[in-house]
């Protein structure tokens, strides 16, 4: 079995799990659009394979940031909704943001805005609690 | 070509960029650690394979996030040092120890120690200025 941890460097060990090009994607179809179907991580912008998404949803489930269950009005469709570990990842997925808007802009017109103006903690804040509102709903 | 991104998203954006699983870790080296040679890097405990170093040095130059420059002094080794892109990559590396220090530590019992009482913001600060000295020094 191939290591899960490349070395003891604190960064690394989480580039581990969430470093590829997929996982902090489907985290912010979770956390910002509130996706929660394999149907609706499929149909997002980035066009994902099917499978790729498919591994990346056992793994991200393997390592505790989501888990999937069914719900009582749906029995045929599986519901993944993001655990605490997964909400936490919300700050790293903001300095993207901030990082993105000041510095890829420049290369890549097409690129959603972001409001400079807005606080990041609120937001950070805000998008959290909002995403612990949304499981609350779901799974009542 | 393939292209560049596969979308308008903001975050999808960046991670096109630094989404990997090496890139990060390069700019780790250097933000941190003030490694600057490509021995530097190969020595790095992840091991990274010098192929793959020397391809993600490339496309971190072409992105502008690094420049690769020989220093008076020795005229046969390349140097690369972080541009004002790169080093403002740190608030993104500072949210992953905070994040990997509460949630993956739990799994990675050989994981460095992190001093939790520092003040974020400030560290962040020193990171980068002590880099920009650094810079500074060597190109001196």
């Amino acid at each position: 079995m191939k290591k899960k941890f490349r070395s003891s460097c604190i960064i690394a060990s989480a580039l581990d799990l969430i470093g590829d090009k997929w996982s902090l994607l489907i985290i912010r179809d979770m956390l910002l659009f509130e996706k929660k179907t394999f149907k609706d991580f499929a149909e997002s912008d980035e066009g994902i394979a099917t499978n790729l998404l498919s591994t990346r949803l056992k793994m991200l489930e393997s390592i505790g940031l989501l888990t999937k269950r069914k719900l009582p009005a749906n029995k045929k469709t599986n519901v993944y909704l993001l655990t605490n570990k997964g909400i936490e990842l919300a700050p790293i997925i903001m300095e993207i943001v901030v990082w993105s808007d000041r510095h890829v802009r420049e290369e890549h017109s097409e690129m959603n805005a972001y409001d400079r103006s807005q606080n990041k903690i609120g937001m950070i804040e805000a998008v959290q609690e909002a995403y612990r509102e949304f499981i609350r709903k779901t799974i009542a």
